[in-house]
Protein backbone atom coordinates (compact mmCIF):
# COMPACT_ATOMS: atom_id res chain seq x y z
CA UNK A 1 0.00 0.00 0.00
CA UNK A 2 1.23 3.75 -0.97
CA UNK A 3 1.34 5.90 1.91
CA UNK A 4 -0.24 9.11 1.11
CA UNK A 5 2.10 11.38 0.97
CA UNK A 6 4.11 8.29 -1.55
CA UNK A 7 1.26 9.12 -3.91
CA UNK A 8 1.59 11.89 -7.05
CA UNK A 9 -0.47 14.77 -6.31
CA UNK A 10 -1.12 17.99 -7.99
CA UNK A 11 2.17 20.16 -6.70
CA UNK A 12 4.56 16.80 -8.58
CA UNK A 13 3.02 17.52 -12.19
CA UNK A 14 6.55 19.17 -13.91
CA UNK A 15 4.87 21.63 -16.83
CA UNK A 16 6.49 20.51 -20.05
CA UNK A 17 8.22 17.51 -19.05
CA UNK A 18 7.37 14.40 -21.26
CA UNK A 19 6.79 11.37 -18.91
CA UNK A 20 6.76 7.29 -20.23
CA UNK A 21 3.89 5.48 -19.25
CA UNK A 22 5.38 2.07 -20.30
CA UNK A 23 4.74 -0.51 -23.32
CA UNK A 24 1.95 -2.30 -24.39
CA UNK A 25 1.87 -5.21 -27.05
CA UNK A 26 -1.52 -5.33 -29.24
CA UNK A 27 -3.10 -8.81 -29.80
CA UNK A 28 -5.35 -10.21 -33.09
CA UNK A 29 -7.44 -11.51 -30.31
CA UNK A 30 -8.20 -8.28 -28.10
CA UNK A 31 -8.64 -6.38 -31.50
CA UNK A 32 -11.24 -9.13 -32.43
CA UNK A 33 -12.62 -9.46 -28.75
CA UNK A 34 -13.16 -5.69 -28.24
CA UNK A 35 -14.77 -4.93 -31.56
CA UNK A 36 -17.18 -7.85 -31.61
CA UNK A 37 -18.09 -6.38 -27.50
CA UNK A 38 -18.33 -2.36 -28.86
CA UNK A 39 -17.64 -1.52 -31.96
CA UNK A 40 -18.43 -4.51 -35.02
CA UNK A 41 -17.55 -2.95 -38.02
CA UNK A 42 -15.71 -5.14 -40.43
CA UNK A 43 -12.74 -3.46 -40.41
CA UNK A 44 -12.17 -4.35 -36.85
CA UNK A 45 -13.49 -7.79 -37.16
CA UNK A 46 -12.00 -9.31 -40.24
CA UNK A 47 -8.67 -9.58 -42.29
CA UNK A 48 -10.53 -9.92 -45.56
CA UNK A 49 -12.54 -7.17 -44.77
CA UNK A 50 -10.22 -4.91 -43.35
CA UNK A 51 -8.21 -5.21 -46.38
CA UNK A 52 -10.59 -3.88 -48.78
CA UNK A 53 -11.38 -0.89 -46.39
CA UNK A 54 -9.37 2.12 -46.25
CA UNK A 55 -7.66 0.77 -43.41
CA UNK A 56 -5.68 -1.82 -45.74
CA UNK A 57 -5.89 -4.09 -43.00
CA UNK A 58 -7.38 -4.84 -39.50
CA UNK A 59 -7.15 -2.45 -36.94
CA UNK A 60 -8.05 -1.66 -33.84
CA UNK A 61 -11.15 0.37 -32.78
CA UNK A 62 -10.09 3.67 -31.94
CA UNK A 63 -11.93 3.61 -28.53
CA UNK A 64 -10.20 0.18 -28.10
CA UNK A 65 -7.14 2.17 -28.33
CA UNK A 66 -8.54 4.64 -26.57
CA UNK A 67 -9.19 1.75 -23.63
CA UNK A 68 -5.20 0.13 -24.20
CA UNK A 69 -4.11 4.02 -23.46
CA UNK A 70 -5.83 4.71 -20.27
CA UNK A 71 -4.74 1.18 -18.85
CA UNK A 72 -1.00 2.18 -19.69
CA UNK A 73 -2.05 5.50 -17.62
CA UNK A 74 -3.72 4.03 -14.66
CA UNK A 75 -0.38 1.46 -14.42
CA UNK A 76 2.41 4.28 -15.87
CA UNK A 77 1.23 6.65 -12.80
CA UNK A 78 -2.25 7.05 -11.85
CA UNK A 79 -3.23 4.46 -9.65
CA UNK A 80 -0.58 5.64 -7.38
CA UNK A 81 -1.84 9.70 -7.81
CA UNK A 82 -4.34 11.60 -5.78
CA UNK A 83 -6.93 11.36 -8.75
CA UNK A 84 -10.24 12.62 -8.94
CA UNK A 85 -11.59 11.78 -12.14
CA UNK A 86 -12.08 14.14 -15.34
CA UNK A 87 -14.72 15.86 -16.64
CA UNK A 88 -14.16 14.98 -20.17
CA UNK A 89 -12.02 14.79 -23.54
CA UNK A 90 -10.52 18.31 -25.60
CA UNK A 91 -9.69 16.27 -28.55
CA UNK A 92 -9.07 12.52 -29.69
CA UNK A 93 -6.93 12.24 -32.86
CA UNK A 94 -6.77 8.87 -34.28
CA UNK A 95 -3.78 9.43 -36.25
CA UNK A 96 -2.42 5.84 -37.99
CA UNK A 97 -4.24 1.99 -37.71
CA UNK A 98 -3.02 0.58 -34.50
CA UNK A 99 -2.79 -3.13 -36.02
CA UNK A 100 -2.12 -6.38 -34.31
CA UNK A 101 1.40 -6.89 -33.43
CA UNK A 102 2.36 -3.59 -32.68
CA UNK A 103 3.84 -2.36 -29.76
CA UNK A 104 2.72 0.75 -28.00
CA UNK A 105 4.51 3.42 -26.11
CA UNK A 106 2.52 5.61 -23.78
CA UNK A 107 3.73 9.23 -22.72
CA UNK A 108 1.68 12.31 -20.72
CA UNK A 109 3.17 15.88 -20.68
CA UNK A 110 1.40 18.17 -18.77
CA UNK A 111 0.80 21.38 -20.49
CA UNK A 112 -1.21 23.78 -17.86
CA UNK A 113 -1.65 23.35 -14.09
CA UNK A 114 -3.53 25.19 -12.10
CA UNK A 115 -5.77 25.54 -8.51
CA UNK A 116 -9.15 24.50 -8.52
CA UNK A 117 -11.17 27.85 -8.07
CA UNK A 118 -13.69 26.64 -5.73
CA UNK A 119 -11.97 23.55 -4.01
CA UNK A 120 -8.97 24.41 -1.94
CA UNK A 121 -7.77 20.46 -1.69
CA UNK A 122 -7.93 20.24 -5.34
CA UNK A 123 -5.68 21.21 -9.04
CA UNK A 124 -6.43 21.00 -11.97
CA UNK A 125 -3.77 19.78 -15.05
CA UNK A 126 -4.42 19.67 -18.44
CA UNK A 127 -2.38 16.55 -20.24
CA UNK A 128 -1.36 15.13 -23.40
CA UNK A 129 -1.35 12.19 -23.85
CA UNK A 130 0.46 10.18 -26.65
CA UNK A 131 0.76 6.52 -28.03
CA UNK A 132 3.48 5.82 -30.23
CA UNK A 133 4.40 2.55 -32.14
CA UNK A 134 7.25 0.27 -32.65
CA UNK A 135 7.79 2.58 -36.16
CA UNK A 136 8.40 6.01 -34.06
CA UNK A 137 4.67 6.93 -35.74
CA UNK A 138 2.21 8.71 -33.04
CA UNK A 139 -0.98 6.67 -33.95
CA UNK A 140 -3.16 8.52 -31.21
CA UNK A 141 -3.11 11.74 -29.00
CA UNK A 142 -5.70 12.76 -26.16
CA UNK A 143 -5.75 16.61 -24.27
CA UNK A 144 -7.85 16.64 -21.63
CA UNK A 145 -8.16 18.08 -17.93
CA UNK A 146 -7.72 15.87 -14.72
CA UNK A 147 -8.10 16.58 -11.61
CA UNK A 148 -5.84 15.87 -8.44
CA UNK A 149 -6.02 16.32 -5.01
CA UNK A 150 -3.43 18.87 -4.00
CA UNK A 151 -0.70 18.28 -0.75
CA UNK A 152 -1.09 20.98 0.56
CA UNK A 153 -4.57 22.93 0.83
CA UNK A 154 -4.94 26.15 -0.47
CA UNK A 155 -7.43 27.29 1.17
CA UNK A 156 -6.57 30.96 2.61
CA UNK A 157 -3.50 31.02 0.71
CA UNK B 1 -27.46 -8.56 -46.73
CA UNK B 2 -28.14 -5.10 -46.75
CA UNK B 3 -28.04 -3.98 -50.65
CA UNK B 4 -25.53 -1.31 -51.43
CA UNK B 5 -28.92 1.17 -52.25
CA UNK B 6 -30.39 0.50 -48.90
CA UNK B 7 -27.40 1.59 -47.17
CA UNK B 8 -27.63 4.85 -45.33
CA UNK B 9 -25.03 7.17 -47.32
CA UNK B 10 -23.65 10.82 -47.20
CA UNK B 11 -26.82 12.40 -48.73
CA UNK B 12 -29.14 10.39 -46.31
CA UNK B 13 -27.85 12.81 -43.25
CA UNK B 14 -30.96 15.58 -42.49
CA UNK B 15 -29.03 18.50 -40.66
CA UNK B 16 -30.92 19.14 -37.53
CA UNK B 17 -33.24 15.75 -36.78
CA UNK B 18 -31.88 14.05 -33.35
CA UNK B 19 -32.14 10.16 -33.93
CA UNK B 20 -32.60 7.51 -31.63
CA UNK B 21 -30.64 4.79 -31.46
CA UNK B 22 -32.05 2.74 -29.14
CA UNK B 23 -31.33 1.67 -25.33
CA UNK B 24 -29.09 -0.42 -23.40
CA UNK B 25 -29.51 -1.54 -19.39
CA UNK B 26 -25.76 -0.81 -17.74
CA UNK B 27 -24.95 -4.11 -15.99
CA UNK B 28 -22.45 -4.18 -12.49
CA UNK B 29 -20.67 -7.28 -14.03
CA UNK B 30 -19.96 -4.90 -17.37
CA UNK B 31 -18.63 -2.11 -15.29
CA UNK B 32 -16.43 -4.22 -13.44
CA UNK B 33 -15.19 -5.76 -16.00
CA UNK B 34 -14.08 -3.12 -18.48
CA UNK B 35 -12.55 -1.28 -15.27
CA UNK B 36 -10.90 -4.48 -14.84
CA UNK B 37 -9.09 -4.70 -18.21
CA UNK B 38 -9.01 -0.62 -19.04
CA UNK B 39 -9.65 1.47 -15.82
CA UNK B 40 -8.80 -0.30 -12.55
CA UNK B 41 -9.63 2.91 -10.90
CA UNK B 42 -11.26 2.14 -7.40
CA UNK B 43 -13.90 3.87 -8.00
CA UNK B 44 -14.74 2.03 -11.04
CA UNK B 45 -13.99 -1.38 -9.51
CA UNK B 46 -14.77 -1.21 -6.04
CA UNK B 47 -18.67 -0.22 -4.34
CA UNK B 48 -16.85 0.93 -0.87
CA UNK B 49 -14.17 2.73 -2.75
CA UNK B 50 -16.86 4.52 -4.90
CA UNK B 51 -18.86 5.64 -2.11
CA UNK B 52 -16.26 7.69 -0.01
CA UNK B 53 -14.71 8.86 -3.99
CA UNK B 54 -16.32 12.17 -5.31
CA UNK B 55 -18.43 9.89 -7.96
CA UNK B 56 -20.53 8.79 -4.67
CA UNK B 57 -20.78 5.17 -5.41
CA UNK B 58 -20.16 2.30 -8.34
CA UNK B 59 -19.67 4.67 -11.71
CA UNK B 60 -18.55 3.17 -15.01
CA UNK B 61 -15.40 4.17 -16.98
CA UNK B 62 -15.86 6.94 -18.64
CA UNK B 63 -14.15 5.06 -21.67
CA UNK B 64 -16.52 2.14 -20.70
CA UNK B 65 -19.51 4.81 -21.45
CA UNK B 66 -17.92 5.59 -24.69
CA UNK B 67 -17.61 1.73 -25.94
CA UNK B 68 -21.16 1.30 -25.09
CA UNK B 69 -22.78 4.19 -26.91
CA UNK B 70 -20.07 3.10 -30.16
CA UNK B 71 -21.72 -0.28 -29.64
CA UNK B 72 -25.45 1.73 -30.13
CA UNK B 73 -24.41 3.89 -32.81
CA UNK B 74 -23.07 0.31 -34.40
CA UNK B 75 -26.92 -1.78 -33.72
CA UNK B 76 -28.35 1.67 -34.71
CA UNK B 77 -27.73 2.69 -38.11
CA UNK B 78 -23.70 3.01 -38.64
CA UNK B 79 -23.61 -0.82 -39.74
CA UNK B 80 -25.94 -0.31 -42.29
CA UNK B 81 -24.61 2.83 -43.64
CA UNK B 82 -21.24 3.73 -46.25
CA UNK B 83 -19.25 4.25 -42.82
CA UNK B 84 -15.50 4.85 -43.52
CA UNK B 85 -14.49 5.71 -40.13
CA UNK B 86 -13.60 8.85 -38.16
CA UNK B 87 -10.20 11.06 -37.65
CA UNK B 88 -10.88 11.38 -34.38
CA UNK B 89 -13.50 13.23 -31.59
CA UNK B 90 -13.61 17.40 -31.14
CA UNK B 91 -15.17 16.78 -27.94
CA UNK B 92 -16.30 13.79 -25.11
CA UNK B 93 -18.14 15.33 -22.42
CA UNK B 94 -18.12 13.08 -19.05
CA UNK B 95 -21.64 14.67 -17.61
CA UNK B 96 -22.74 12.50 -15.08
CA UNK B 97 -22.01 9.35 -13.26
CA UNK B 98 -23.19 6.00 -15.35
CA UNK B 99 -24.35 3.49 -12.38
CA UNK B 100 -25.29 -0.10 -12.73
CA UNK B 101 -28.86 -0.27 -13.70
CA UNK B 102 -28.86 2.53 -15.66
CA UNK B 103 -31.26 2.75 -19.05
CA UNK B 104 -29.47 4.74 -21.67
CA UNK B 105 -30.66 5.78 -24.47
CA UNK B 106 -28.52 7.10 -27.66
CA UNK B 107 -29.15 9.85 -30.20
CA UNK B 108 -27.34 11.64 -33.04
CA UNK B 109 -27.86 15.03 -34.57
CA UNK B 110 -25.79 15.85 -37.71
CA UNK B 111 -24.78 19.36 -37.23
CA UNK B 112 -22.46 20.21 -40.75
CA UNK B 113 -22.46 18.40 -43.64
CA UNK B 114 -20.23 18.83 -47.02
CA UNK B 115 -18.21 16.58 -49.70
CA UNK B 116 -15.01 15.42 -49.34
CA UNK B 117 -12.58 18.39 -50.84
CA UNK B 118 -10.22 15.84 -52.44
CA UNK B 119 -12.16 12.53 -52.45
CA UNK B 120 -15.64 12.95 -54.80
CA UNK B 121 -16.81 9.49 -53.44
CA UNK B 122 -16.83 10.95 -49.92
CA UNK B 123 -18.71 13.09 -47.51
CA UNK B 124 -17.95 14.46 -44.13
CA UNK B 125 -20.56 14.86 -41.59
CA UNK B 126 -20.28 16.76 -38.02
CA UNK B 127 -22.16 14.36 -35.69
CA UNK B 128 -23.36 15.15 -32.15
CA UNK B 129 -23.85 11.94 -30.06
CA UNK B 130 -25.56 11.77 -26.74
CA UNK B 131 -26.23 9.48 -24.27
CA UNK B 132 -29.70 9.71 -21.69
CA UNK B 133 -30.44 8.11 -18.48
CA UNK B 134 -33.46 6.73 -17.66
CA UNK B 135 -34.23 10.16 -15.43
CA UNK B 136 -33.45 12.45 -18.67
CA UNK B 137 -30.28 13.18 -17.58
CA UNK B 138 -27.65 13.48 -20.10
CA UNK B 139 -24.93 11.48 -19.05
CA UNK B 140 -22.51 12.45 -21.85
CA UNK B 141 -21.64 13.73 -25.21
CA UNK B 142 -19.32 13.64 -28.03
CA UNK B 143 -18.53 15.62 -31.11
CA UNK B 144 -17.11 14.16 -34.07
CA UNK B 145 -16.62 13.79 -38.03
CA UNK B 146 -17.24 10.85 -39.67
CA UNK B 147 -16.74 9.73 -43.40
CA UNK B 148 -19.02 8.24 -45.51
CA UNK B 149 -19.88 7.13 -49.05
CA UNK B 150 -21.52 8.83 -51.41
CA UNK B 151 -24.76 7.95 -53.63
CA UNK B 152 -23.43 9.72 -56.71
CA UNK B 153 -20.12 11.02 -56.74
CA UNK B 154 -18.90 14.85 -57.01
CA UNK B 155 -16.89 14.15 -59.61
CA UNK B 156 -16.86 16.55 -62.80
CA UNK B 157 -19.95 18.58 -60.62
Amino acid sequence: MTSESELHHWEDFVIGERIPLGSKTVTRDEVIAFAAEFDPQPFHLDEDAAKASLLGGLAASGWHSCSMLMRMICDGYLLNATSLGSPGIDEVKWMKPVRPGDILEAFYTCRESRPSGSKPDVGICKLHYELVNQNDETVMTWDCNQFFGRRESGAGA
